[in-house]
């Protein structure tokens, strides 16, 4: 079987894994206050470009986004996010469940519109009754987002000037952003994702790590007394230096770089295989992840030896499927892959 | 100053006001356990032919959908609505408050429509990853809607078979049934109401009261220990008689039916009024609403003698808004209303 | 049958009715921006000696304690209130529901105790692990407490400046604070509890109105958008005209004054009563509501003529019975009761 | 440095370590949807010997404990816990953050006792207030206790029996149940903890896991679609293989009851050398914790050379400290702190 449905099918890259492995029997302290943690969150920072960001290393996605989102919203807060967004659909409520709305915009290939964010909040602040609605608290993008499509910088800049003058933070979620920020020709890079967020998180789970997302607060914005919020979503590790040591390998040598620009250039392989193969695609990524339209019949063939995600029915006799590549995808796993396409 | 601003500018109609006089210095027990209340119950269950229909009086119609839906759903359930559903818009979020999201669908003239929910429902259990979604828990429809339209007979039927098929309960909010029930035409009774939702509430402020809707649970559903529930809402009046005397007071000769002819009668004098003077409809309502597109210069002329609604911009020299009519509006004010049209 | 269970057995006092009335058909905005509503703050305002007081009306008790602490509060923090405190046993988990940990502290006569309450903070601040616990973020007091009693000035000042050292709000439930600051050799004013609480609320439920809570802040503190806080908690009345005659009025020729000293005078000679007649007291309070300790045989007697609240069991033979007065009860009530006794 | 601070200061023990190299690279399904997982789960229902015991990996003991406590509790109910209990102190409101209250009983050496449990019901149902107030709907228990202790096989049997008479689920948190089954003279076995309990969790973290608690619902009474609920508070892991793989080893082998037994023992050697160095016990635990009284002189001389727990002030001279062992502890540790001591 050759695995494309998604990028987290394996555990940890041999990186990472030797780091969990070569510091497993060290005696540190719990809940992250360990050396790995500070040594990663130092690295993070330069990376970043920020000297004075605070960063903190979280489990999961849906639980970043809802310790990040009902720590940074008053009550009768709600977030903007594209109506395609991971809180808008697949996290369950859990936003919901934390007491906020998701204010849900239409979605371009995934992306959220700088005009109509602009409309959004120009609407709710006109309308006479706006008392009576949930305020639109913060803007929440996924970059790349569900369909492994990137904001521009010019994009990015224009949603950041309109929160900044809505006085609502940007919040961007980087669950696949080692692959965004790797992408050929993308001129947005982590320290301009700093600069003009307030705040977003970088994944691991989808780039080598066995698990954990650090969240980085670049504005000097970091509500108060973070780590009890964390502990009381239940978010806080015990064993904190799990996730210390893989963020701080990830952020060694280059390693999320590394890992961006393979993955990103087995992707354009991939690309380039099913347009040879004359495959017709429902969205084309920059990214890690390629949507195809396919004949049904073609698809149950290809099942059998290939594993992709189902994303969603097409017409009567095609579906749309996704093929995602990662650290552990390989060039022999394309080249049989284009042999059974 | 001629009043057509809503049906909520004056106190309580003559007879439920004299009501609350008269019983005034009784000496009744709190919280809902006294004889008034006992007997709005029982004449209540009577006009529902629905003999062990049970009976509850809250406060206001935001409060009243918070404790119904957080009371029938599930933690990880939502509510389906009409995007334009006052629980969507209009609450500021108080559905949220308690942990639930809704799922909103788009509107027809404030209803929804019947194949789009069936399809809602069909495309969430087809979803190979549902289990990462909010599960659909709960239809909800305003009826009168918040633009005063109304389901027939056949529609509330479907959608109530729907419901039965996935065994999820239909909670129709009725903040204005009593005006939704005497419209002309309208061949949707209280009892069909009972028969085919699962809960419902009457609403007294809208037509009336000072204050309070009456919840109605028809089918032997209601959650256990629904007073606790209602108290941790803090929606427990300490002087239940209140809620009791007002709503003994309208299912007594036939009062809210009085009420809701005069209305909805005055509101069709409205609209003849409005088509002689050549005013177009932006929606034309069976009920007590009416919503014209209205000249910006006219309506700022308007506005210095009427008081009405701002409903929302339509172009950039027309303006929709609201004209409503109640039991306190007055053939005079029509009149003199008609003058200055 | 003698009515003297609790204080709002009957519906509002005659001149709160009379002004409903009289007010009943002028016609208002809603929501509480109406001229009654703005004539009752400016009089509140001024009978607390805080010019820029913000004032607020909402319905009930638990509505409101729900309201203010879950405004004032982070998600992380929790309110210190004592162990018989109405929102630690009475509300049915309101404070909970809203996210919130009520901390409680042994109670002395209904009351809690400055030196407890510095030493849970100096204890909880020197906990190493208290990143890992609830973060104290407020005072509840009620004040008369659940047990008729009252703090002095000077207990007053003593936690109020513990709260200051803290920066933590002090709040004050004052849901029978007409009794309280009308009591015999009491040295508490409604200028001092404006100037020591930082946020507090004045009952109307119980001393005369037929509903209504108004919330004071007093330090240029009320959270931002506290209207749509009201609503998203379901607790904005459509017509909060009802609430702003009511509280005009009690403010209005000192009609609270009265209510309260003509209520607690009662309460004295209650208290007189029951000596004479050496009755056992489980607590003497110097507002409206008395404790005694009662045979259970005389208790069954006393209950086919006279309604008291039933309040524990204090051993095999004897319960521990409450017996309120209020602006309802008359001289001729206490004289039958006299001979009953 | 010589570490007795608390049992989760290494990383993964070596045969679970191992296990998650070997199986690093394998390509499996996320979300707990792996044969690890599988296998893991069946091995768990052997030990517990129920058949369809239904089991669920979390993460860590605060997640689960929301989880559980959120997904068997109405919303209006609260849960039974010592006041001492993880939930009650250490979890930073997390019960609270799901809207419930946790009611809370005196504690013995960290037990709760039988009699006060039925107490506590008693007078509950008692009050003919209880309307207004939580409901108890589930008792909570720690097994070992956060402070070492056991309940026997006679108390466990006693609360179960009191749970089952008021219908309400026994929940016990195992956080280290390990060391709690394999006490020296205990009598309470796995099955029986199966058989006792409703709900219980078997705690990886502190027994030799990375990461992991293993949630088991013992009575056909799992809270329907708790996946969903899982996914809903953040909790669902992506790489669910990694808590499959761990708990399938600590089930192989008696890997679970070899460190149960090692760290115990160790343990009780340790009480041996605090016996023979005539330390003060402020508590003896059968577990893995003992908790002595030191001189505040000595611990900061002992604190230069050995990591311990401060537990809290005892008096002027002397603190509560705590020491722990686990399968990372070695005889030779013991040999260098019986040195030092």
């Amino acid at each position: 079987m050759l695995h494309f449905a998604n990028d987290y099918t394996q555990g940890a890259c041999q990186e990472i894994l030797d780091a969990i492995v070569k510091t497993n029997f060290e005696n540190l302290s719990g809940y992250g206050a360990d050396k790995y943690c500070e040594s990663a969150k130092a690295k993070i920072r330069k990376a970043c470009e920020v000297e004075n960001a605070d960063v903190y290393f979280l489990i999961g996605g849906t639980q970043t986004n809802a310790v990040v989102i009902n720590s940074m919203l008053q009550s009768y807060e709600g977030v903007i996010a594209a109506e395609t967004g991971h809180i808008s659909v697949h996290e369950a409520g859990a936003i919901e469940l934390t007491g906020h709305k998701v204010l849900t915009l239409p979605h371009h290939n995934g992306k959220i519109n700088v005009n109509e964010v602009k409309g959004y909040l120009q609407t709710f602040y006109a309308d006479k009754n706006h008392e009576h609605m949930v305020f639109p608290g913060m803007v929440y993008i996924s970059h790349p987002t569900e369909y492994g499509t990137l904001y521009t910088k010019n994009e990015l800049t224009e949603i950041s000037e309109i929160c900044k003058k809505y006085k609502i933070p940007l919040f961007l979620d980087g669950a696949r952003l080692a692959y965004g920020l790797m992408a050929k020709d993308m001129d947005v890079t982590l320290p301009d994702i700093a600069r003009l967020c307030d705040v977003f998180y970088f994944g691991g789970t989808k780039a080598g790590a066995l698990l954990g997302e650090a969240v980085i607060f670049t504005k000097n914005n970091t509500p108060k007394n973070f780590v009890t919020r964390i502990k009381q979503h239940g978010a806080l590790l015990a064993k904190g230096r799990l996730l210390g040591v893989q963020f701080d390998t990830l952020f060694s040598n280059d390693l999320y770089k590394r890992i961006g620009k393979y993955t990103v250039n087995l992707s354009e392989k991939l690309k380039n295989i099913l347009h040879k193969k004359n495959y017709r695609f429902y969205l084309e990524s920059p990214t890690n992840q390629q949507f195809i339209i396919i004949e049904n019949i073609k698809m149950e063939e290809l099942a059998k030896k290939v594993s992709f995600s189902f994303w969603e029915k097409y017409d009567e006799k095609h579906t749309v499927i996704r093929l995602a590549t990662s650290w552990a995808t390989t060039e022999k796993d394309l080249n049989e892959l284009e042999k059974l396409l």
